[in-house]
């Protein structure tokens, strides 16, 4: 037996967010019922509900991967969380946990794909369709659900979720720290995540930007430097002195003048575009450079990541609005009008 | 006082080879002189010759960088080699020696840039314009000679000091062993030499190629499995299945079909096209990919692979020609019409 649940989202690829209602399953032996409290607001959400991807599977659909509430009810099985603790669920609610990249704790890379938490289906439980957290309540598998510490700013910690997680991953994959040179390109929703935290992780931390104006906001958040990409001289300045890129700009755009400023054997990672792009093979023969990418992250990375974050009080700026606002928000965040990403408050 | 030596190179961009006189410098302490007797012929011989690249600096041009001798003198300070010894010189013949990546051994990423054995001008000597192998004697720096063993067929060992390295080094730096499926895309020059060390070195090799004629011969050269890139099922069944790709493909070329092979956190590693080239960044960030290049390698690994091939009696597959017939070899390069190298013997 479901259970209906209020919750906010499209119709249609082209309809407006609206209140409706969805089916969430009835608890299951390993489930964590959560009472949602904020949701962040992912470009992603409205890429996904407007079929920009062509890749839209179901409708209704109902966004939202930047999940934060408190447990009110667990299944019998459940040892990892109690009624009444904060947590917060991320991108994924399953995966196939058999796979080489599940049993290295990469479960974003899935070879079955893992369970999105909207806009898939789920192959755990009859294949119904998922449901975000732009929604009063959630059921999810314990081993897919996070702990927020108590310390941290809840609305703030919804962004970790996705914004923080994506820039995380790469940071600590590629063993981002102290004498490390690394560049955040682009000052977003990611863009500002990547530079709290590569800047908590002692690592000398150059924000590369197209504008000037956004040089004030990005020393505030932790960069020592910002570099102007289209100052020329500058960039040539800065050319092969960067261990590490972390390449946040999320439509098409150039590579060779970025990759050109990695030492041998550094790396840019894109974690923001989601296309078509062209680099010269000269830049990455001379100086054996890479470029490669990186998809959210792991559960076990996620659970580092927060707990990283209780420990430096780190969460996303962030602006807070009610669910009725989402649309709203949505046309802004289309704007890029948003310091750094929306959170919808269900409680207001 | 230098000394004019008989030799065989360009005048201008559009001029055939032909038999010429060089000045090579006077022997200094540090020197090692060389009686060459074998040269190899690679493409980039043609494309500075012909100044396809926009950035040949200077003619007459000898060309060759794939150049074996023997030792006919050697300075007051030089402690490696001896009067008699077979030796061998590759593309580079000095380097700043105290950058970064000089220091790690990978003068071939020399933040001064290394001075490359022909075309260039070097700045320990002068500037003097520096003229390759495509000649009857050559002075170098004992520290950019490398010693062949005698076991080696030395026709066969010439190109090993560019085709052979080239793909050596990025074998070596992305520790391709056993255990590990790796692709080589493209079968020639350095294809089959790509072949032979991976191989060698113990990894499940497959030979990616458009070409079903050259099956057999990928099999006879070591290649355990031959995938035909025209072929969709055969593409398709591959995905994600490979450690790392070596892609020797000299031109432009579609970079997704290859990047879908790799597993997750593989690298496709490009040594042979040097243009613009796209690729799709799901592919990327999909597993964290990586697509990298490298370029020749170090002299500690030239000195390596050296060491590997006489244990090993690993030489290139060549066709040997005399000095009058570089320019029908070089028609023959230019249009792949060689299995895999052609080499010039100087005592014929």
């Amino acid at each position: 037996m479901s259970q209906s649940v209020s919750a906010y989202g499209v119709t249609s690829d082209s309809s407006p967010v609206e209140k409706l209602f969805i089916e969430r399953r009835t608890p299951g032996p390993k489930d964590v019922s959560i009472d949602i409290e904020y949701c962040g607001i992912c470009h992603s959400d409205i890429h996904q509900a407007h079929n920009d991807w062509n890749n839209t599977r179901h409708y209704p659909l109902v966004p939202g991967h930047e999940i934060i509430g408190r447990v009110t009810s667990i299944g019998k099985d459940v040892s990892q969380f109690k009624i009444g603790e904060r947590v917060s669920v991320g991108c994924m609610v399953n995966s196939c946990r058999t796979c080489g990249s599940c049993s290295d704790g990469d479960e974003q890379y899935c070879e079955r794909f893992p369970i999105m938490t909207y806009g898939g289906f789920d192959y755990y439980h009859d294949n119904a369709p998922t449901q975000g957290g732009y929604a009063e309540h959630i059921v999810v598998d314990e081993d897919f659900v996070v702990g927020v510490p108590e310390n941290l700013d809840p609305a703030g910690a919804a962004p970790l979720l996705c914004a923080g997680i994506t820039t995380w991953s790469p940071l600590k994959h590629w063993n981002v720290g102290p004498g490390m040179k690394v560049g955040v390109i682009g000052l977003g929703g990611l863009g500002h995540m990547g530079v709290k935290f590569a800047s908590a992780l002692g690592a000398h931390v150059v924000m590369i930007t197209t504008s000037p104006d956004k040089a004030a906001d990005a020393e505030r958040l932790g960069a020592h430097e910002v570099l102007i990409s289209k100052d020329k001289d500058a960039m040539k300045a800065a050319r092969g002195t960067f261990d590490f890129l972390l390449d946040t700009v999320p439509v098409n755009h150039p590579l060779n003048p970025y990759t050109g400023l990695l030492k041998k054997d550094g790396t840019l990672c894109l974690v923001g575009a989601l296309e078509p792009l062209t680099f010269h093979a000269g830049l990455v023969v001379g100086g054996r450079r890479k470029i490669s990418g990186s998809a959210i992250g792991g559960i076990r990375e996620t659970r580092e990541m927060l707990a990283f974050c209780g420990k430096h009080n780190i969460t996303s700026d962030v602006e807070i609005i009610r669910p009725d606002q989402i649309n709203e928000a949505w046309n802004r965040v289309q704007k890029s009008d948003v310091k750094y990403r929306f959170v919808i408050d269900f409680k207001k």
